[in-house]
């Protein structure tokens, strides 16, 4: 028997508007505009290209990077010292897993927070607990009341994981004050926090507050950026900023000492993308579209859904977090809604110590006007007879 | 002050012949073929190749790499549930450290053995036991007295690492005899092998013997290959072949299923490169120019070297392991061997456990005719003169 084995990672199956994914819409990916990167490359520095690459990654992305996110953040841009070329947001945890902890550490997380981070770090036997956030993001009282509970018991957290902006799945961004809060804690316990900012540059109404980052004084935030979300997922390409200590103890392992750069030739397409001014273009075309679809889908969910749902209408990113009537928990609930036509991923597994049995993740970016108005009539009519 | 930060990895001196370095020639990196590949991706499938990417890698991949690895070693094609994509060798023995290891854990590595693969498993703690090697291989019945030593005193290792085919860096190839006893020591003992295979499809003169992993009645060898010596190393990719188990392993990790399959884009390419019949030319092509360096520097060592050195002519691979007169420790050695232009690699960085000071790691794949010649001048020269 020959089995077909499938390309990409999704199977999106017929008939059900699958509202769990969490991926670009590959209609908007910028092929010509990357073949064009590409052309510039392979004509121009071919064989720098396609050998062994500079352990931080090459210097003419950095240079790229470091002033592209000045200039789209209006921020001073980081030392270039301070920047290494990941292989994606997830590689970049894996490989500070591997380098910072320990299997046994224990390590807090937002919740909820991206799933597959749990995942990431649980593959590093890491012990999760769970730190709340509301409306206003990661609840930093109760990350001062954990931290001190933990450190008088000499359990001191190795991290804080969390995604401070348009948070996956919630969609909450974390406010100005907080951050301010969560950088001074940090000093303060010398607690290492990786903050997982993939989505910071696809806001739909205004510019989010400066990262967690650019407000510690101190050198313990980490911050990933990733060009799966703004470019294409493919590429595997992100970067990390980090103290040079920290920098330098990547660069310094073994894997990137053997391998050379993570993912060397498309850090070089990438460079050309945003030499070629390619990057902002695609950022604002991402922006107007996923707006759009934004306002589409929570229009459509104000018209159709029960009147004792809950959201927060996201400022950005890729998700609307929505919460069920009382008594319905999403995970028990999704066959009914899976036959009606519709998916979403069950709250549960946003939550590294249980919770979240009320909500689920709703993905507006992959779909059509006429999709995301059909995925909210028919989870809105399963809802009003179940 | 502004610094400027490399593309590439290697700093190469001026006036320093560099046989320290481990990597393909630049040159002979095939840039229009490349560009061809990429070309057609981009044309015919650019949505599939920039999306997130099946998490065990492109099925067009998979099955262009499973066909080509039986058409060029006269072998049955592997299973297509064997096979993983991944990002280069290194990033596969990261991900077999992380997935199947413990900090503390003991690892057999043959010695000398490729030093960087050693950095890569001390960074996940492992504890490295050497086995010897001769003129053979790796020594099965030193191999069978360690593991019998170990599991009397109950500490068996987690895996055993070596590079049986065109070692890195001795060049010698793991006779078939040994290759069966230990493929059958592998399932008595029920150690896990990993089998880093890089330059097998590089030999000159006539084939290497077939695969540990081919060999194995059991699951437990795990053969590690890579498209960085025979098409670009900064692709980042290579391939894993290994039982359908412990690929579900890799695929279930939250590495892969948060990031998709490893280097998505380069690995669409490398499809195409095969499938335009780029690969099977490339590698002839390498075949040639390597066999013909090799000639030369193993040629001018003999004409300059003194009477005392001995290496055994390499039937593949990148490298010649040059013994040193008695009385020479090779780390000490080096300076002298800079100021007279030329440089090696310490045998010592080989051994896990100490040993190899006599010996030196030199490369002939990047250098040209004269360069060799001038080389191995100059080494004979500073070795006569001391």
């Amino acid at each position: 028997m020959m089995l077909t084995l499938p390309d990409v990672q999704y199977d999106l199956r017929p008939g059900i508007i699958e509202f769990r994914a969490g991926h670009p819409d590959l209609a908007l990916l910028p092929a010509a505009g990357f073949l064009q990167a590409t052309q510039v490359i392979l004509e121009r520095e071919a064989s720098r290209a396609l050998s062994y690459g500079a352990e931080q990654g090459p210097g003419c992305l950095i240079n790229q990077l470091c002033a592209w996110l000045g200039r789209m953040q209006g921020e001073t841009p980081p030392a270039t010292e301070q920047v290494l070329i990941s292989g994606g947001a997830s590689q970049a945890l894996d490989m500070l897993c591997m380098l910072l902890t320990e299997p046994g550490d224990m390590a807090l997380v937002q919740s909820p927070t991206y799933h597959l981070a749990l995942r990431v770090m649980r593959d590093h036997r890491l012990e999760l607990v769970s730190v709340p956030s509301d409306d206003e993001g990661l609840n930093v009282d109760a990350l001062e009341e954990t931290l001190t509970s933990l450190q008088r018991r000499g359990r001191p957290p190795r991290l804080l994981y969390l995604v401070p902006t348009f948070n996956n799945p919630s969609g909450i961004t974390l406010t100005l004050e907080r951050r301010r809060a969560l950088a001074e804690l940090a000093q303060q316990f010398k607690l290492i926090v990786v903050e997982d900012d993939v989505y910071y540059q696809l806001w739909y109404d205004r510019p989010p507050p400066p990262s967690i980052y650019s407000l510690a004084p101190s050198g313990s935030i980490i911050r990933l950026g990733s060009f799966s979300k703004i470019l294409a997922p493919g590429l595997r390409l992100g970067w990390m900023l980090a103290s040079p200590e920290i920098v330098r103890r990547c660069v310094k392992s073994g894997v990137l000492d053997s391998g050379g750069g993570l993912n060397h030739f498309t850090a070089h397409v990438a460079a050309a993308f945003i030499e070629l001014g390619l990057l902002d273009q695609q950022i604002y075309t991402l922006r107007n579209a996923y707006r759009e679809r934004r306002d589409v889908l929570v229009n459509a969910l104000e018209e159709h859904l029960p009147q004792d749902c809950r959201w927060v209408t996201p400022q950005g990113g890729f998700f609307v977090w929505l919460r069920l009537p009382a008594q319905i928990d999403s995970a028990s609930f999704l066959p009914a809604a899976e036959a009606a036509g519709v998916s979403y991923i069950p709250g549960t597994l946003f939550f590294a110590n249980g919770g979240g049995e009320r909500y689920c993740r709703v993905n507006f970016t992959m779909f059509s006007r006429d999709e995301l108005e059909e995925g909210a009539r028919r989870l809105g009519n399963v809802l009003h007879h179940r």
